[in-house]
Protein backbone atom coordinates (compact mmCIF):
# COMPACT_ATOMS: atom_id res chain seq x y z
CA UNK A 1 0.00 0.00 0.00
CA UNK A 2 2.98 2.52 0.58
CA UNK A 3 5.02 2.74 -2.25
CA UNK A 4 8.99 1.94 -0.18
CA UNK A 5 10.04 1.00 -4.09
CA UNK A 6 10.37 4.39 -5.38
CA UNK A 7 13.24 5.69 -3.24
CA UNK A 8 14.66 2.64 -2.75
CA UNK A 9 12.97 0.84 0.02
CA UNK A 10 13.02 3.90 2.25
CA UNK A 11 10.03 6.86 2.27
CA UNK A 12 10.13 10.24 4.50
CA UNK A 13 8.29 9.95 7.46
CA UNK A 14 7.42 13.15 9.52
CA UNK A 15 6.89 13.44 12.97
CA UNK A 16 3.92 16.10 14.23
CA UNK A 17 3.30 16.90 17.85
CA UNK A 18 -1.17 16.03 17.99
CA UNK A 19 -1.47 18.78 20.36
CA UNK A 20 0.75 21.95 19.41
CA UNK A 21 1.34 20.98 15.49
CA UNK A 22 4.68 21.69 15.63
CA UNK A 23 6.99 19.66 13.22
CA UNK A 24 9.44 17.91 15.65
CA UNK A 25 11.63 15.95 12.93
CA UNK A 26 11.74 13.68 9.88
CA UNK A 27 13.32 10.70 9.54
CA UNK A 28 12.99 7.34 7.55
CA UNK A 29 11.05 4.14 7.29
CA UNK A 30 11.26 0.87 5.61
CA UNK A 31 8.48 -1.60 5.30
CA UNK A 32 9.55 -3.58 8.79
CA UNK A 33 9.62 0.21 10.59
CA UNK A 34 6.58 1.13 9.53
CA UNK A 35 4.94 -2.49 10.08
CA UNK A 36 6.66 -2.09 13.67
CA UNK A 37 5.44 1.51 14.55
CA UNK A 38 1.65 0.34 13.64
CA UNK A 39 2.34 -3.18 15.76
CA UNK A 40 3.50 -1.28 18.78
CA UNK A 41 1.59 2.29 18.93
CA UNK A 42 5.56 3.66 18.50
CA UNK A 43 7.46 5.71 15.89
CA UNK A 44 10.22 3.35 14.98
CA UNK A 45 12.13 4.10 11.78
CA UNK A 46 15.12 2.78 9.91
CA UNK A 47 18.50 4.85 11.02
CA UNK A 48 20.65 5.28 7.71
CA UNK A 49 23.75 6.02 9.45
CA UNK A 50 23.14 3.30 11.59
CA UNK A 51 21.68 1.18 8.94
CA UNK A 52 19.08 -0.84 11.12
CA UNK A 53 15.73 -0.62 12.61
CA UNK A 54 15.38 2.66 15.11
CA UNK A 55 13.18 2.67 17.68
CA UNK A 56 12.85 6.35 18.41
CA UNK A 57 13.74 6.77 22.42
CA UNK A 58 15.74 3.20 22.55
CA UNK A 59 18.76 5.23 24.05
CA UNK A 60 17.61 8.48 25.46
CA UNK A 61 13.54 7.11 26.84
CA UNK A 62 12.36 9.71 24.68
CA UNK A 63 9.95 7.64 22.58
CA UNK A 64 7.17 8.67 20.78
CA UNK A 65 3.63 7.46 21.19
CA UNK A 66 1.76 7.24 18.23
CA UNK A 67 -2.06 8.92 18.02
CA UNK A 68 -2.17 8.73 14.25
CA UNK A 69 -0.71 7.80 11.03
CA UNK A 70 -1.12 9.43 7.70
CA UNK A 71 -0.04 8.81 3.71
CA UNK A 72 0.12 11.70 1.37
CA UNK A 73 -1.51 11.18 -2.46
CA UNK A 74 0.94 9.34 -3.67
CA UNK A 75 1.94 6.56 -0.79
CA UNK A 76 5.27 8.03 -0.54
CA UNK A 77 5.49 9.91 2.63
CA UNK A 78 4.02 9.18 5.75
CA UNK A 79 2.92 11.50 8.82
CA UNK A 80 2.75 10.42 12.07
CA UNK A 81 1.21 12.19 14.37
CA UNK A 82 2.62 11.74 18.41
CA UNK A 83 3.26 12.29 21.68
CA UNK A 84 6.33 13.27 22.44
CA UNK A 85 7.69 11.76 25.74
CA UNK A 86 10.48 13.80 27.68
CA UNK A 87 9.56 16.88 25.43
CA UNK A 88 12.21 16.40 23.28
CA UNK A 89 12.33 14.80 19.85
CA UNK A 90 15.99 15.91 18.45
CA UNK A 91 19.02 14.30 19.75
CA UNK A 92 20.62 17.73 20.43
CA UNK A 93 18.55 18.06 22.98
CA UNK A 94 15.87 20.49 21.59
CA UNK A 95 12.01 19.93 21.28
CA UNK A 96 12.06 20.15 17.56
CA UNK A 97 14.85 19.19 15.16
CA UNK A 98 14.15 22.23 13.13
CA UNK A 99 15.60 25.13 16.18
CA UNK A 100 17.26 26.78 13.14
CA UNK A 101 15.73 29.76 10.76
CA UNK A 102 17.28 30.76 7.50
CA UNK A 103 17.63 34.16 7.58
CA UNK A 104 19.56 35.42 4.33
CA UNK A 105 22.88 33.56 4.28
CA UNK A 106 23.10 32.86 8.06
CA UNK A 107 20.90 29.84 10.50
CA UNK A 108 19.18 31.53 13.46
CA UNK A 109 19.07 29.49 16.63
CA UNK A 110 15.19 30.06 17.31
CA UNK A 111 14.67 27.39 20.46
CA UNK A 112 16.56 26.36 24.07
CA UNK A 113 17.61 23.16 24.54
CA UNK A 114 15.24 21.02 26.72
CA UNK A 115 17.73 18.82 28.04
CA UNK A 116 21.95 18.05 27.31
CA UNK A 117 22.45 15.84 25.38
CA UNK A 118 25.96 14.64 27.18
CA UNK A 119 23.46 13.30 30.30
CA UNK A 120 21.03 11.54 28.29
CA UNK A 121 23.34 9.81 25.93
CA UNK A 122 25.57 10.02 28.26
CA UNK A 123 28.91 10.03 25.64
CA UNK B 1 25.28 25.14 4.04
CA UNK B 2 22.55 22.59 3.39
CA UNK B 3 23.67 18.76 2.68
CA UNK B 4 22.18 18.61 -0.82
CA UNK B 5 25.19 15.67 -1.43
CA UNK B 6 23.75 13.45 1.46
CA UNK B 7 20.99 11.53 -1.00
CA UNK B 8 22.34 12.36 -4.06
CA UNK B 9 21.05 16.34 -4.79
CA UNK B 10 17.76 16.00 -3.08
CA UNK B 11 16.21 16.78 0.18
CA UNK B 12 13.06 16.96 1.67
CA UNK B 13 11.21 19.84 2.26
CA UNK B 14 7.92 20.06 4.74
CA UNK B 15 5.62 22.64 3.63
CA UNK B 16 3.38 23.46 6.60
CA UNK B 17 0.73 26.34 6.82
CA UNK B 18 2.18 28.75 9.10
CA UNK B 19 -1.19 29.82 10.97
CA UNK B 20 -2.93 26.42 11.55
CA UNK B 21 0.21 24.42 11.68
CA UNK B 22 -1.45 21.76 9.20
CA UNK B 23 1.09 19.82 7.67
CA UNK B 24 0.25 20.57 3.73
CA UNK B 25 2.93 18.27 1.77
CA UNK B 26 6.42 17.10 1.62
CA UNK B 27 8.07 17.52 -1.51
CA UNK B 28 12.01 17.91 -2.95
CA UNK B 29 14.66 20.14 -3.24
CA UNK B 30 18.12 20.61 -4.69
CA UNK B 31 20.62 23.20 -4.19
CA UNK B 32 18.68 25.58 -7.56
CA UNK B 33 15.32 25.12 -6.07
CA UNK B 34 16.22 26.04 -2.40
CA UNK B 35 17.85 28.94 -3.64
CA UNK B 36 15.05 30.11 -5.70
CA UNK B 37 12.41 29.54 -3.13
CA UNK B 38 14.90 32.05 -1.33
CA UNK B 39 15.16 34.39 -3.68
CA UNK B 40 11.17 34.55 -4.99
CA UNK B 41 9.83 34.17 -1.46
CA UNK B 42 7.61 31.45 -3.22
CA UNK B 43 8.44 27.85 -2.67
CA UNK B 44 10.35 26.08 -5.46
CA UNK B 45 10.63 22.19 -5.07
CA UNK B 46 12.37 19.50 -7.76
CA UNK B 47 10.06 17.72 -9.23
CA UNK B 48 11.43 14.02 -9.23
CA UNK B 49 8.82 12.77 -11.90
CA UNK B 50 9.33 15.91 -14.10
CA UNK B 51 13.16 16.13 -13.43
CA UNK B 52 12.71 19.71 -13.10
CA UNK B 53 12.54 22.49 -11.14
CA UNK B 54 8.82 22.95 -10.13
CA UNK B 55 7.62 26.03 -9.26
CA UNK B 56 4.49 25.73 -6.95
CA UNK B 57 1.57 26.29 -8.39
CA UNK B 58 3.00 27.16 -12.13
CA UNK B 59 -0.33 25.25 -13.38
CA UNK B 60 -2.90 25.66 -10.93
CA UNK B 61 -1.88 29.21 -9.59
CA UNK B 62 -1.76 27.46 -6.04
CA UNK B 63 1.49 29.13 -4.65
CA UNK B 64 3.12 29.32 -1.53
CA UNK B 65 4.29 32.17 -0.20
CA UNK B 66 6.90 31.38 2.34
CA UNK B 67 6.77 33.05 5.71
CA UNK B 68 9.59 31.22 7.06
CA UNK B 69 12.35 28.35 6.18
CA UNK B 70 13.45 26.63 9.02
CA UNK B 71 16.69 23.71 9.09
CA UNK B 72 17.02 20.29 10.79
CA UNK B 73 19.97 19.68 13.00
CA UNK B 74 21.54 17.61 10.29
CA UNK B 75 21.01 20.07 7.64
CA UNK B 76 19.34 17.57 5.53
CA UNK B 77 15.95 18.55 5.74
CA UNK B 78 13.80 21.67 5.10
CA UNK B 79 10.75 23.05 6.78
CA UNK B 80 8.77 25.91 5.00
CA UNK B 81 6.40 28.12 6.66
CA UNK B 82 4.02 29.08 4.11
CA UNK B 83 0.52 30.72 3.38
CA UNK B 84 -0.94 28.57 0.51
CA UNK B 85 -2.80 30.40 -1.96
CA UNK B 86 -6.20 28.71 -3.28
CA UNK B 87 -6.42 27.17 -0.31
CA UNK B 88 -5.24 23.58 -1.44
CA UNK B 89 -2.10 22.22 -1.50
CA UNK B 90 -2.66 18.84 -3.17
CA UNK B 91 -2.67 18.64 -7.13
CA UNK B 92 -5.52 16.07 -6.05
CA UNK B 93 -7.51 18.87 -4.75
CA UNK B 94 -7.29 18.59 -0.74
CA UNK B 95 -5.74 21.11 1.49
CA UNK B 96 -2.94 19.01 2.65
CA UNK B 97 -1.84 15.81 0.71
CA UNK B 98 -2.28 14.10 4.11
CA UNK B 99 -5.98 13.38 3.86
CA UNK B 100 -5.77 9.38 3.95
CA UNK B 101 -5.63 7.80 7.53
CA UNK B 102 -4.22 4.34 7.94
CA UNK B 103 -6.61 2.38 9.93
CA UNK B 104 -5.46 -1.45 10.31
CA UNK B 105 -4.71 -2.08 7.08
CA UNK B 106 -7.31 0.30 5.28
CA UNK B 107 -6.99 3.69 4.37
CA UNK B 108 -9.43 6.45 5.78
CA UNK B 109 -10.13 9.06 3.84
CA UNK B 110 -10.35 12.05 6.14
CA UNK B 111 -10.81 15.48 4.06
CA UNK B 112 -12.87 17.05 1.74
CA UNK B 113 -11.95 18.18 -1.77
CA UNK B 114 -11.08 21.73 -1.56
CA UNK B 115 -11.34 21.94 -5.93
CA UNK B 116 -12.32 19.81 -8.83
CA UNK B 117 -8.76 19.15 -10.27
CA UNK B 118 -10.45 18.60 -13.95
CA UNK B 119 -11.19 22.17 -13.27
CA UNK B 120 -7.83 23.60 -12.17
CA UNK B 121 -5.41 21.75 -14.40
CA UNK B 122 -7.72 21.32 -17.66
CA UNK B 123 -6.77 17.82 -18.17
Amino acid sequence: MIDFDKSGGLVPAIAQDADTGEVLMLAWMDQEAYEETLRTGQACYYSRSRGRLWRKGEESGHVQEVRGVFIDCDADTILLKVHQVGEAACHEGYRSCFFRKVEGDQFQMIAERVFDPRQVYKK
